[in-house]
C-alpha cells in the first residue's frame, strides 16, 4: 500500500525534501550522507554537527518523514476532538487496553490542544508507530501529508470519508439504527419519532437512515414533525424532545442517535409527565457506561467500543509493518441490548 | 527534597548498584566508566559494546534510575486503576488539557495493563518525566522504588495514605460531604441517608465523615439503618437504597459517595415508586458529566476535576526540576452545584 501511494504528488514532494536536504548539506559544511543521517537520527554523526544540522532542518521547515525507532519507539497516537463525553471514555479504554495487550503504550490528546496537522509532526518527532484520530475531520492538506509522509494513520468514525486510501473503522450504523427501530415496531409502536444526529456526522446520518429505512419497510411514512436533529448532546436533546412530544399525537417511542440524547428524552419525558417506558418507549444509540446507569435503564444498540479499541490497533500496527488492511473501511457489527426503557404501547390501537 | 530521599535505605540501594555495575564492567571487560555511560544512554560508545552492556544490565536485573532526556521526552505518565468510570473520563481530560497547554504528552495506561512495578520501569525505560498514578493503592516496595529511583511520582486520589515522601493531591472530601449534608438539612430534612463508600478508599471514609459531621453539629442521631457502603458502583448503590428505603420510617433524603451511586440511588427510586425530589431528595457527589444528565439533574458536590489535572500535571514538573512542592498534599475545594434531584422534604414535620 506504501508503494501504491508515491503518486505524481508524492514524486514532486521526495524531489522537494531532496533538493532541501542539498541546500543544508551546503550550508552546513558536511556531504549530503551527513545530513542523511541526521533525518533518520544515527548515532554516528558528533553531537556538534548533530545540532548545527538539526538546527539548519528546523529553520528550513524540513518535514521528517515518519521513522519510528523500532527499538524504543513502542508507542501509538491517539487523538481526539475532545474528551468530554461517554463515547470517548469507551474509545479511549478498547484502545488502551488493545495497545497494553500489545506492550504499546498510547499517547492521548485532543485536537483542542493542537490542530490534526500539528499531532502529524509530532507523532515524527516521537518516532510514534503512528496515529488514530478519533471523530476527526481531516481536511485535503491533512491527507495528503499523511500520504506524503508515508504515515500509518487510522480513522475511527471520521466525520467526512477520507479521498485519500486511509484506513477507516466504524460500526455498522444504519443497520444497527434499523434494527433498533424494527425492534420499537415489533413492540406494536407506530409513531416512533427519532433524535438524531447532525447531517454533516457520517455516523449521524447513516442512523437516520436506517431509522427511515425500518419505517418505509413497514409501510409507515416518515413523519417530520417526529424528527429532530441534534448534536450528540443532552441539553440539545431535551429541548427536541420536548418539541416533538407537543405534537398533537406525540409519539410513543423516541429513537435517539446517542446515549447522550436519549438521556435528554429520559429528561424531557419526566419533565413533561411521561413515564417511561408505559407512556414513551425510549431507545438509545451507543451502550456507554452511561446507558446502564440510567433511570430508567436504556434499551440500546451496542457499540462494541472494545473491538472497536482492538481493531483500530491492529490495522495501525499492520501499517507500521508496511501490510496493507484488507479493507480500507471497516464496520463492526453492533448488537441489539433491551434493557427497562423499552415496552409495548400502552394502546397498539391508540390513533 | 531529593537530597532528603537519600535515606540508609537509599544509601544501601546506591551500594547495591555500585557493586552490580562493576561485576558486569568486569564481566563485558570493559571499564566501569563505560558501563556508566551505557547506563545514562551516552552516545560515545560504540554500537557493539553497547549491545552488550544492555544485554548484562538486563540479564543481571539491574533497575535504572530515572534520568529523562531533556531533549526529547515531553512526557508523562498517566496510570488509572482502570477507564471505566464517569470519574476517570474527567481526571483523564484535566491531565490531557493540562499537559497540553504545557506542551507535554500523556501517555495513558491503566493497572489492569501493567502493575504498577512495571509501570515505575516503563517510565525510566520511556525516559519520560514523571508519572501520575490516579486512585492507587501503592505498596512499600512501590513506594520505595520510588525514592530509590528519584521518580517524580504524584498520586491522584490514592487509596491508602503514602508512608514515603510522596505528593499527593485530592479534594476536601470532608467539608464538601459536610457541606452537602448541611444543604439537605436547611431544606429541612432530617432523616437523612447515605450510601458511602468502602472503608478501604480514604475519599469514601472522609465522605462519610463529612456526613456524620454534619449530623453530629446538628444534633441528629446516626441512624446505622440509613447508611451502607458500596462500591462506587450503579448496581451496587441499586441495592443498598432498596434496602435503606425498606426502613419503616425512611430517610427524605438521601447523600451518595459518588455519581455512579447517585444514580443507582435514583432507579431504586423509581423501582420503589418514589418521585425525585418530591418524595426523596438526592445529593451526588464528584459532579462528572453524568450528574447534568440524569433524570432529574443530580445536585452534587463538584470536583474541580479541571484544576485536579492542572495541579497533578504543575507538582509533576516541579519534581521533574528538582523542585520540592510547598506541601506534599494539596486539597482543592469542592463546591456544591444545586440542580433539579434536592428539594424540602414534603412535611418538614413528617415523625
Amino acid at each position: 500500500m506504501h508503494a501504491a501511494r508515491v503518486t505524481a504528488h508524492g514524486k514532486e514532494h521526495l524531489d522537494r525534501q531532496y533538493g532541501l536536504l542539498t541546500a543544508i548539506a551546503a550550508e552546513a559544511g558536511v556531504s549530503l550522507s551527513t545530513v542523511s543521517k541526521v533525518v533518520h537520527r544515527r548515532r554516528d554523526v558528533s553531537g556538534s554537527t548533530r545540532s548545527r544540522v538539526e538546527e539548519l532542518l528546523t529553520r528550513h521547515g524540513y518535514v521528517r518523514s515518519w521513522d519510528p525507532d523500532p527499538a524504543e519507539a513502542q508507542q501509538i497516537v491517539a487523538v481526539f476532538r475532545d474528551l468530554s463525553g461517554p463515547y470517548t471514555l469507551e474509545v479511549v479504554r478498547g484502545i488502551v487496553e488493545a495497545a497494553g495487550a500489545l506492550g504499546v503504550d498510547v499517547v492521548t490528546g485532543t485536537i483542542g490542544a493542537r490542530p490534526i496537522s500539528t499531532w502529524l509532526q509530532r507523532c515524527v518527532s516521537l518516532r510514534a508507530l503512528g496515529l488514530i484520530f478519533v471523530i476527526s475531520m481531516l481536511t485535503e492538506d491533512d491527507q495528503q501529508r499523511i500520504v506524503d509522509q508515508h504515515l500509518p494513520v487510522v480513522l475511527v468514525d471520521p466525520l467526512n470519508a477520507p479521498t485519500q486510501d486511509i484506513p477507516s473503522i466504524g460500526v455498522t450504523n444504519w443497520s444497527g439504527a434499523r434494527d433498533a427501530v424494527q425492534h420499537l415496531l415489533g413492540l406494536g409502536h407506530t409513531r416512533i419519532g427519532m433524535v438524531a444526529g447532525r447531517s454533516h456526522s457520517l455516523a449521524g446520518a447513516a442512523r437516520l437512515h436506517g431509522y427511515r429505512a425500518a419505517l418505509d419497510e413497514a409501510g409507515i411514512a416518515y413523519n417530520p414533525a417526529f424528527v429532530r436533529a441534534t448534536d450528540f448532546d443532552f441539553g440539545e436533546a431535551l429541548s427536541a424532545s420536548k418539541h416533538i412530544l407537543r405534537a398533537e399525537q406525540p409519539p410513543t417511542a423516541i429513537f435517539a442517535a446517542s446515549d447522550a440524547q436519549a438521556l435528554g428524552v429520559l429528561e424531557a419525558a419526566r419533565q413533561v409527565g411521561l413515564s417511561v417506558p408505559r407512556d414513551l418507549a425510549v431507545m438509545s444509540f451507543d451502550d456507554t457506561l452511561v446507558a446502564a446507569m440510567a433511570s430508567p435503564p436504556l434499551s440500546a444498540v451496542r457499540q462494541p467500543f472494545e473491538e472497536l479499541g482492538h481493531e483500530a490497533t491492529r490495522v495501525l500496527l499492520q501499517l507500521t509493518r508496511g501490510q496493507s488492511p484488507a479493507s480500507s473501511r471497516v464496520e463492526l457489527a453492533t448488537q441489539l441490548v433491551l434493557r427497562a426503557s423499552t415496552a409495548a404501547p400502552r394502546s397498539v390501537a391508540v390513533s
